[in-house]
């Protein structure tokens, strides 16, 4: 597969599993659906078919970070793979054409798979020997998708109506997309999934890079034009101006964009045990239920629940005669909510945005690419942090304008250097970063470094920070 | 008032308000019932009678400490009050012949009221006018209670069946008390209340106290040899024994033991405002409910819940289409419960001491003579407190055997002295006091010292504390 690229789609906030997502840890990052998350799924799947360098990941600046930490840390981590950030969120149509706009400029000849980063797929040997065949498809000027046996009258999704077998091969059969209906009413739904040859919109596709762009020149003119002037750009107007020219195409999905419109749309039906992972009750289909149908997930302590499901981060989460309900109890924000209302999580999830709200933003936990914090406490003018530094690893040489910064050792022993002066400090021994001092802490040992971290200061955010030297290529944000 | 005394039934670890209560923060310490807890009120209205020595808090030797903490706390605090410690927790005709017992010794003339200390009262003066006719009349040889004109046909209440009158004075009547009965089925409770004689028994009495000895002497001797027995007994003794002593005597309440079985029993009808608040639902009534009906208590988002209670001590509690639901979050347990399942909460306490679960013994937060501290977080080999000492306060000197202490000053300046060896420490100045090191902490200012304490060691037991020197006479205690 030499000039494959597996584009995968990552740029989501994805509220509609809050408080277990965030916009800085939106679903795919989430580590509750199978071991991996499902980004770090989807990127070892194509690992098997590509080298990782063949691996590309689509998101925003402002994802950009936390995606890498994500992927850098834990077993596996994936150091290989690339990036590519959107200038602007706009829905699949621009971001597809925007990634298969810069394949074409390195490799004319590119064959681009699109997969999401937070569906969950069983079977990955059968998604791989369908993309194989989906790619000799698309060599003869098919634009591909995949199509999912509807297991029942879904009115969520988007179906496409199959035609006659194009091509065959490999056990699967490439069909003429014939029509492409989104969210269907429940008596349409019934009826697709009693055709027989309607399927589900898996939302993954593969297709030359020539004949997608040229299918947006057609149907979507006004995304190659944006490209075009992205494209005239030198380095400085492109960091000032691309957003906005970005932000001027219409968001829209690839597949309102142009799969609807082209004639030369192919649908390989799949077997691949896809799951919906769009709703909190999602959860019940990856862990085992108790006898009354509870799932229950962390500390929990229950009298008489019912088809219910806990879930607990740290704390002690308990129910009293509950009956198909979720419990979802994390370190700062705790939700309670039917289970068939679980499609107004997002809704409620947009309050807290519109409030600003520190537990829409982000999880007190945070990855790095040295290691892993965790915010304790914040208090007037102090807070306090449990920072993890894996062996081996530094953070930046960095300043703070406005803190000072106790260091307390709780396990493994530290190097810090404060103003160019080098020392060893030991578990229980701590040591004190004045405001405006330089200073480096970094894991010499084997084992893992723990150190309580007190911050006392007027101005406590995560911008106070001069980079001096940095590992990770870092320059202005946190850590 | 002179020979009166206020005897006030604080023994109580109460479950049924968990996880607001815990087996060491009783409902009576609870500040969730108008402005004060209802121990400060139950005192601060018995301080309108009789002067504060005349007040005397009756409870276990586990709750000693908390409750004197309490009272000594905040505003109003209470130095004056004498305390009580019975040696067993068995039920109120123990406890009420035990107190009897010990006043009789000093003021063998004394009348003493006995008032539980978790109950609402919004009419102090109408219960103060009837205290003071009650006393009256329990020098003509009477055991007088208290009765509540019942609201509705409560079947968890025990009545009095009132007769004829025995005295009138002050706006009251003296009735005499016919018949008790507890808990009665509905039916016989729906008779009770339309009948018009028949009233809720508060729980409260005057007596004197040769009367009520001479009637525990009649119809529960077991409880007045037992107190016989513990005056043979040398303080040593006492200490070795009154435990074991006081546990073989039955655990009943006044009422089956003695109330029921005497002719001599009188009832004052009065009208104070009393309000039940046994379990959780009861927060209802202090709270304004917006138009939904729902009870919102601190960090709260919600959509379309209806007459549900939402409490968040520190956190964000949000709720999707809750119904007569409860959410109770504190900082270390979230409980979440039908309104209606209210009266099982109990029992899910039981099952967590079973489990000997912290979250069941006490809350993180801890009140004590010198300030107060909340427990932050427990990790492998460390722990954080934030502690808080009020101006002037100091901590007794002590030393661990087993930890280490990191004090990091967050707010206003401590004095410490460690090993003999005295210094000042500023706000965002740190100081270690090492294992084994005797080590006193005092704040010398005019505002509260704020301290982030790491503690770090193999065993971080309360109880690994040496005490030298303790302004507040404890020893062993923690803190």
């Amino acid at each position: 597969m030499d000039n494959f690229y597996g584009i995968i789609l990552a740029g989501g906030a994805g509220t509609r599993l809050w408080p277990l997502s965030r916009e800085l840890s939106p679903k795919q990052l989430l580590e509750l659906f199978g071991t991996d998350s499902l980004i770090k799924r989807t990127v070892n799947r194509l690992t098997k078919l590509v080298s990782e360098d063949q691996v590309v990941i689509l998101t925003s600046e402002r994802l950009f970070d936390e995606i890498r930490n994500h992927m850098l840390s834990g077993k596996p981590s994936y150091r290989g793979v690339r990036y590519l950030l959107e200038p602007a969120a706009r829905n699949t149509a621009p971001a597809v054409l925007f990634a298969a706009w810069r394949i074409a400029k390195e490799d004319p000849d590119a064959v681009i798979g699109v997969f999401p980063s937070d569906h969950y797929i069983e079977r990955d040997d059968a998604l791989l020997a369908a993309v194989r065949f989906a790619a000799d498809v698309a060599r003869q000027g098919w634009l591909v998708t995949f199509g999912l046996k509807p297991e029942r009258p879904e009115t969520g999704f988007g179906y496409i109506e199959a035609g006659d077998t194009i091509l065959a091969g490999g056990g699967f059969h490439a069909l003429r997309a014939a029509r492409f209906t989104e969210k269907p009413d429940r008596a349409t739904a019934e009826r697709f999934v009693s055709s027989g040859n309607f399927f589900w919109n898996s939302g993954m596709f593969v297709f030359t890079v020539s004949d997608i762009i040229e299918a947006g020149r057609k149907y979507f003119p006004e995304a190659i034009e944006a490209l075009e002037t992205l494209d005239e750009l030198d380095e400085e107007e492109y960091a000032e101006r691309a957003r906005e020219i970005f932000e001027g195409i219409t968001a829209i999905s690839i597949d309102y964009a142009i799969m609807e419109k082209s004639d030369r749309v192919a649908v390989i039906p799949v077997d691949i045990g896809w799951k919906d992972v769009g709703s909190l009750p999602a959860i019940e289909e990856f862990y085992e239920k108790d006898a009354a149908g509870n799932v229950r997930i962390g500390k929990i302590v229950d009298l008489d629940s019912e088809n219910s499901i806990f879930y607990s981060d740290s704390r002690l989460v308990a129910g009293i005669g509950l009956k198909d309900m979720m419990v979802i109890d994390t370190r700062d924000a705790t939700l309670v909510c039917p289970k068939e209302r679980a499609q107004d999580v997002g809704k409620l999830a947009g309050l807290l945005k519109e409030r600003s709200a520190d537990e829409f933003l982000a999880h007190r936990y945070s990855l790095r690419p040295w290691g892993s914090f965790v915010l304790l406490e914040k208090g007037p003018n102090f807070q306090i942090k449990l920072i993890e530094v894996k062996p081996g690893m530094k953070l930046s040489e960095q300043l703070h304008n406005h803190r000072s910064e106790h260091w307390i050792v709780v396990g493994g022993t530290a190097k810090v250097t404060i103003d160019g002066e080098e020392r060893t400090v030991h578990t229980n021994e701590s040591v004190f970063v004045p405001i405006s001092a330089r200073h480096r802490l970094e894991n010499p040992g084997k084992i893992p470094l723990r150190i309580i971290e007190v911050q006392s200061g007027e101005y406590l955010g995560e911008d106070d920070i001069v980079r001096f030297d940095d590992e990770y290529g870092r320059s202005e944000a946190p850590g």
